[in-house]
C-alpha cells in the first residue's frame, strides 16, 4: 500500500507541517509507504507555462491541447513527471494545506494545474467512446483526503454558516477535481479556529487526526453521482425526477 | 474614474487576452483609465513565502500575523505594494481568467494570496470595535467582475447543471474573497464551449463582453447578505427566522 502526502505550507513549524508529521507516521505505522510532497521545501512552481511542455510541435494549440500532446510524447518537464509517478503509484492522497481565502495555497492549485494533465488524469474515453469523469478518469479509484487549518472558528462553516457549509464550499476540489478525475472524495478533516489567542489544541488535534486516519479504510466516500450511470441528460442537467424541483450544490449528492 | 484589469493567461494569443483588449477598449471609451496586471507577462511569483515581508522581526509568527505586521511597517515586497497600490485607486476590477479545475488558474490565486494582505484588505476594525468583513473590508464598494472561459458546454453550469451552478461554484471567489473584503461582486460573465471543435463565437463574445461592460453601471451586485446588517448570531450562524428551514449557499443571498 502506498499514499501520497502533499504538504503546503511555507513554513516547517506550522501547524500544517506538525498534522503532516502525524499523517506520515500515522500511516507508516498502518502499512502505508508515504511518499512525500512538500511543496514549499520542492520550491515547486505553480504556474503552468509552455517550458511545461517541453519543445512544443504545436504553439498554435490551446494550452490544454499542447500539455495532452507533451503527455503523449513523452516530452513533459520533469518536475511534472515526477508528481505523476507518485500519484500512480498512491492508492490514497491526503492533502495538507491552511485555508487561504476560502481555497487552497496557489503553490497547491498549481499543483494540480500543472500536474493533472489532460490523457493522465482525465479526458480519457471508454470503450463506447464517451469522456471518462465524474466519478472515472485517470485516477479512477483512489481516495483524497483533505486536511485543512482555517483561522476561523468551526460554526462559520457549519450548514447555515457565514463562510458557507464546508462541503459546498470545496465543491470545486471535491467534486471538481478529485470526483471529476476519478478520485473517492473523503470528508474534509477541518482544524478551525486555529486563530483564537492561546490556542492550546494540538495535542486534542494530533489525536482527532489520528483517529481519523485509523478510521479512514472503512470510511464511505462523499457519495456524488456518477455520470455513467445516466442520472444527466445531453445538456448535463440532473435528470427531473432527481431531487425534483430543487437546485444547488446538493442536488449531486445520490 | 480607474479600473483595474487583472489577466492570468499564458498566451498572448488567447481567447483570454483577446477578450482582455475588449475590456481595456471598451473602459477605456467609456471613459476610464485602466490600469492593468497581466500577471504572465509580469513574470508574477504565485507562492507566499517570508521574502514577501521584508526582514521579519517575527518569524515565529503565523503568516498571516508576519504580512499584516508587514504592512503596518511598510516592509512588504514591491511588488505587492504595486498591486495595493492600483487596487486603492481603482474603483473597478475586472479579471480575465480561463477555468482551471473549476477555479481560477494558480496565479491569479498567488494575486490574491500574496496581495490581499490583513490589514490592507481585510482585518479592519470599525469605531465599535467589530471585524469589517462580508459587506465591509478594505476594497469596500469597489465593484468585481470576473470574465471567465471555459472549455464545457454552458448548460452543465446551470442550476441543476453537472459542473454546480456557476454562482455557487464560484462562491468561494464571489462571496470568500469579493465580498468578504467589501468588495461588491457583480454575476460572473461566463464564455463557455471553447472546447468545441471549430468554436467560431469570437465576434459573438466579443459584442456580448462589450454590450454587458456598457450597462456595468447600471448592475445591481449579487446581494450577499452584510455581517454588520445582524442577520448573523454569535456562531455566525444565519438567524433562524431567515430562509428558515433551509441549507445550502444560496442561504447567504438577501
Amino acid at each position: 500500500m502506498e499514499a501520497l502526502l502533499v504538504l503546503a505550507h511555507p513554513s516547517a513549524r506550522s501547524l500544517n507541517a506538525r498534522l503532516a508529521e502525524v499523517t506520515t507516521k500515522t500511516l507508516t505505522d498502518a502499512g502505508y509507504a508515504v511518499l512525500t510532497s512538500d511543496l514549499y521545501a520542492m520550491n515547486w512552481n505553480p504556474a503552468v507555462t509552455a517550458h511545461d511542455f517541453g519543445a512544443p510541435a504545436r504553439p498554435d494549440l490551446p494550452v490544454g491541447d499542447q500539455s495532452a500532446e507533451a503527455y503523449t510524447r513523452g516530452s513533459l518537464s520533469g518536475d511534472i513527471v515526477a508528481e505523476q509517478e507518485k500519484l500512480s503509484r498512491a492508492s490514497l492522497v491526503v492533502f495538507h494545506f491552511p485555508l487561504w481565502w476560502y481555497g487552497m495555497p496557489a503553490i497547491l492549485k498549481g499543483w494540480f494545474d500543472r500536474v493533472f494533465v489532460k490523457g493522465f488524469a482525465f479526458g480519457l474515453k471508454d470503450d463506447a467512446g464517451r469522456t471518462r469523469k465524474y466519478g472515472d478518469g485517470g485516477l479512477a479509484g483512489k481516495r483524497a483526503l483533505t486536511v485543512i487549518t482555517a483561522g476561523d472558528r468551526e460554526t462559520a462553516f457549519d450548514p447555515r454558516g457565514l463562510n458557507g457549509e464546508a462541503g459546498e464550499l470545496f465543491f470545486p476540489f471535491l467534486h471538481g477535481i478529485f470526483w471529476y478525475t476519478g478520485m473517492r472524495p473523503l470528508r474534509p478533516h477541518l482544524v478551525a479556529g486555529t486563530d483564537r489567542p492561546g490556542w492550546d489544541r494540538l495535542d486534542h488535534e494530533t489525536d482527532r487526526l489520528r483517529t481519523r486516519l485509523h478510521g479512514l479504510e472503512a470510511e464511505r466516500p462523499i457519495p456524488y453521482r456518477a455520470l455513467a450511470d445516466g442520472e444527466y441528460d445531453a445538456d448535463r442537467h440532473l435528470r427531473g425526477e432527481l431531487a425534483p424541483g430543487r437546485t444547488g450544490l446538493g442536488i449531486h449528492l445520490g
